[in-house]
């Protein structure tokens, strides 16, 4: 796979604009685990994803994390890059949740395209709306949800993510992706495990009733002791 | 004030997009309290801001609000348009906060235009970008920031936006701008108060110290039941 079959609106750029990302960027691939984009400390340039899976978080000053949206094959981050957008305030760090291959365009190839070409400012438009919408869709979880469902929804998305029953996923880490303090997350997995909706083993989460899951997603749990945290 | 002086890439359209949106766009004068625009009810344009204030807020399905941004003189809004944008996956509503004067461009229209200018296309960036920096300064805030300092730098923006201490405004209006209960914003006022940082009255908060509010923005209270909520 070529950066041209990744690239969403690549045949909209002229020949010179191809040369020059042809050119420009280099390909990289990251184990899991690797911190590729550290908040303000580095403005690498644009990712384009060819394979694998990104996770964009924010980090709080005393470490806590909360996973803001994630980046698929074909995805493209802009805020690798946020160095080139004054009206972009605020930081994200960004890790690779599996082996990942990307290619990085550099800031000022791909900024210096986006002022020439309307396709590439619209697509750009288009990532940020969508980046926008993952963020608005966070932000209505955490002030409305209770937590009990948010962690039943993760679940649920794992398993799709995954396509498979069985996560290999630590309590720290899905309370990293969802911002809360780990023992809120055994708490809560505890609760699923005794109503036999999940079964828990060393850093591995296995769905053995979908639909009660599903049941907890939607409606919450019962018990008011692992609804709030 | 004409459409031209308050569009800030004016300049940078041809003839026949200016004149498009002079023969289409509309002029608005709504009082306080007006609901502008109603999640997904209504797609009534772009909108841009002749005087006065509105405010974006987020709207939970039993009734509960938090204020996201605020839209000020020469600010233009998308989300008043928002089903021009397939990626734009939210919805957001808009009141005005003081009797606002504000013109309504066509969705349609400023599509179009969008289309064709890669100055309209970059300015659209460059306004979601910053849209997209201040709901990313709010999930930081309801993250990470206990709620006596959101309450007391809250007031503090409201000093600095009416240049006034003495601030009309309902527990109930701080309460929705910050996405909480009443009680709770009367409980942390009610000890701002204890410590003769403000001075409450019906329908009034009167600062009378502006220096232990900002202490209590950056550090705190020390009181532990003011704290959390």
């Amino acid at each position: 796979m070529n950066i041209s079959d990744c690239f969403p609106i690549w045949n909209k750029l002229n020949e010179v604009q191809k040369d020059r990302i042809l050119k420009s960027a280099t390909e990289r691939t990251v184990k899991k685990g690797t911190v590729v984009h550290n908040g303000s400390a580095d403005c690498i340039g644009f990712l384009l994803i060819k394979s694998g899976l990104l996770r964009a978080y924010m980090l709080s000053e005393d470490g806590r994390e909360i996973t803001l949206f994630r980046l698929f094959e074909m995805d493209m981050c802009l805020f690798s890059a946020s160095c080139m957008f004054q009206d972009i305030q605020f930081d994200i760090n960004i890790e690779a949740e599996k082996e990942t291959e990307f290619w990085i365009i550099p800031a000022d190839v791909y900024k210096s395209i986006m002022e020439e070409s309307i396709a590439l400012s619209n697509y750009t438009n288009s990532i940020l709306s969508s980046h926008f919408s993952d963020v608005m869709w966070l932000l209505e979880q955490i002030m409305w949800k209770s937590m009990d469902k948010r962690v039943a929804e993760f679940l649920l998305m794992e398993v799709n993510l995954e396509d498979n029953m069985r996560l290999e996923i630590t309590h720290e880490e899905i309370a990293k992706h969802l911002g809360t303090a780990r023992e809120v997350i055994t708490r809560m997995l505890r609760y699923f495990q005794s109503e036999k909706a999940i079964e828990l083993s060393r850093g591995v989460v296995k769905i053995i009733d979908k639909k009660k899951l599903q049941n907890f997603a939607e409606k919450g749990s019962a018990n008011k002791n692992v609804r709030y945290s």
